[in-house]
């Protein structure tokens, strides 16, 4: 079973790293068989290349990623919420994501689904 | 499709049922044919027998749940965390759970799964 400190310690990364645009490291935290369902209710994006096309992919904007909250870990699973600031431009929209992902024994991400909610205010 | 307003209120009454023991009020909020896994990566357990039975299952302590941070809602899903505080004879025990939820579009929850945390702290 992949360690409770090892998998927090990839939730920050995987939220850093996407605040840095870091798309290789992103993709170096998944298994090579992992798939992403970002938002839940999308298609299934499966395997490191279609990873490299989703998260390289420029939205242009900037977002700010912050891990809001406790990262609660059973097994090897993990739920997270990560709080996106993004400045259009002088006006600031912020919004909150709850993420959850599924690990290897390796501690490698296998899936992640992603709940972003442009109307979850991180500071309500 | 469920409405977002709609949703966040069922997970709040949700959790306010938890604490006041309301076993016949959560098993209201769900679809006739809802499932349940709580903790993530135990057997599901599914219809309104096998969850009032859960539900009503007496543990020995009364702990009081509390709603924290944004509930996430992506169309007919939401994820969301409470705090668990629980007096053990006067030590305080407190942990995290995040639950993610699908609805049908009446509004009635169509599934359950349970991030519950020991080492979650709430405060942190």
């Amino acid at each position: 079973m992949a360690d409770r400190t090892h998998i927090v310690s990839v939730c920050d990364r995987y939220v850093e790293m996407l605040t840095a645009g870091d798309h290789e490291g992103i993709v170096a935290l998944f298994a090579d068989d992992a798939w992403i369902e970002d938002p839940v209710g999308t298609p299934r994006k499966e395997g490191k290349d279609a990873l490299r096309a989703f998260y390289s992919t420029d939205h242009g904007v900037t977002p700010v990623m912050t891990r809001i909250g406790p990262a609660c870990v059973v097994g090897n699973e993990v739920a997270f919420q990560f709080r996106i600031d993004i400045d259009l431009g002088g006006t600031a929209i912020k919004m909150t994501s709850t993420d959850v992902m599924t690990f290897d024994d390796a501690g490698l991400i296998t899936s992640m689904r992603a709940y972003p909610d442009g109307e979850a205010d991180p500071d309500a």
